[in-house]
């Protein structure tokens, strides 16, 4: 099999990786608008070629993955369109699926149902290719999104590829899969973005850094995730993540209140909730 | 040394664990409000002896350690203060230092001077001393905020017991202390514990828990903290916790103003100031 990886980061670049390892892939060519990523790639063993035009990656590939931000998804899906060998599939790996799917029922048209839109629930606090590794995804959950539309074979070779990198496959509507991710995803990654760079703007910033005990440690990891990425994400997912942030701006209001009045039933009550939803669940996060 | 431990959970469990296993203690009583923290600790041999009274368990210590949530320090130092042998030590581990020093101050009259107020910056996300473990506070930070009156003697004896189990030992003033612990600490906390009760109270909780990626799973760890010593805590420490929620409210706002109005570049420069601060600081946390 031949992939072109358009988008050569850490998510692109270890599913390139894991494909390799598992002996799916023959050759890997690659594309980004950032010649330093591919030259790591290439140094790596990632890729076997760097592509100077998305056009010249996809040309001849049975597989075509997107891995860029997903705000950049319609305009890398409109220069893939017309190089497409007329039995290669496309996928992706973005985290929301609603304007992903839009961008590519645009941008493909009638080879829209060959596009069988993906997110892996994997990542890490280091970005770009050069910290990619061949097994995140090893029990990792893979969701797709299909259309009624989209090619039942398409859709069966691409869950089958990550099942061979074992990542346990689930199917999600794509309207699902957003608002979930809205709420488990997308605004604790806003809450620790915004935590870390109030705290970072401080007067006396340093001092709180050195010392910040393992919660706040918890929140600097996940606000080491890309900005690039995660400003697309919140675009792409505009009403869904407005939507829980306004909610959670109104728990936090209420809190105050708690807070102020010297409420300790209230608070107690709130934090009992979450300590017991943590302990009811703990089996799904053990398992994930 | 005779050991009186007053509040047997994680924290106090713990460090009676470690003061036993470094062969600092000769014996430990007990006393706890619930009776089954008793009889767990006598079984794991954290304590010898369960005391049926705060008076019983600190007759003859030579040191007493007051480990319950900090909204009850007020008492158990009333109740302590009669009992104290003329040259016992008192300290204790609260996450707040302020409110513990008024009432150590207001509980102790003369006897203030012995009392040691300190915070070793140590925890985990599973309550009780049935998970205390000896090795706690290895490598960890311990705060005292020691007072004008504090007598050195008392002060260098609980900060050298500290160091002897693996602690590095800082001083702050308990202003500062708390003003940075709002920040680092108790707001994250509140965060967290806001956000799985907010997705914990929605309809489709379990296929939102089901989903979660790592950056929740990190949440829910943080959301598993006692609620009665959090409760405490922003009670305890209210006007800093109020001060940081009220910024942190703002900040969201100023977040949600940038996403509906589609304003890429204010998310990427808030995303980027909390990734580069992240990385500019990834020293204080490998080495906490």
């Amino acid at each position: 099999m031949k992939l072109a990886l358009i988008g050569v980061g850490l998510i692109g670049g270890s599913l390139a990786a894991a494909l390799r390892a598992a002996r799916r892939v023959d050759s890997v060519s690659g594309f980004d608008c950032d010649p330093s990523a591919l030259v790591e790639a290439l140094r790596l063993g990632i890729i076997d070629r760097a592509a100077a035009s998305i056009d010249e990656a996809v040309r001849g590939a049975d597989l075509i993955v997107i891995a860029t931000p997903v705000g950049v998804a319609g305009a890398v899906l409109r220069s893939v369109a017309p190089s497409l060998d007329v039995d290669a599939i496309i996928t992706d790996v973005g985290s929301t699926k609603g304007s992903v799917i839009a961008a590519a029922r645009e941008a493909l048209g009638a080879k829209f149902p060959r596009f069988v839109p993906a997110h892996p629930i994997a990542g890490r606090e280091l970005n770009g290719v050069v910290h990619a590794s061949a097994d995140l995804f090893e029990g990792k959950m893979l969701i797709t999104t299909p259309l009624p539309e989209t090619a039942a074979p398409a859709l069966a070779r691409v869950e089958e590829l990550w099942r061979g990198l074992g990542a346990r496959v689930e199917r999600l509507g794509h309207q699902d899969h957003d608002r979930i991710f809205a709420a488990v995803s997308h605004l604790p990654h806003l809450l620790a973005f915004a935590l870390v760079a109030q705290i970072a703007g401080e007067p006396d910033a340093n001092r709180k850094f050195q010392h910040a005990g393992a919660g706040f440690r918890d929140f600097t990891r996940i606000a080491a995730a890309s900005p690039a990425m995660w400003r697309d994400v919140c675009l792409a997912n505009k009403q869904a993540v407005a939507s829980e942030l306004t909610s959670f701006r109104d728990t936090l209001a209420k809190l105050q209140q708690a807070i102020e009045a010297g409420d300790a039933a209230a608070l107690e009550l709130m934090f009992e909730r979450a300590s017991s939803a943590r302990r009811r669940h703990a089996s799904d996060f053990d398992s994930a």
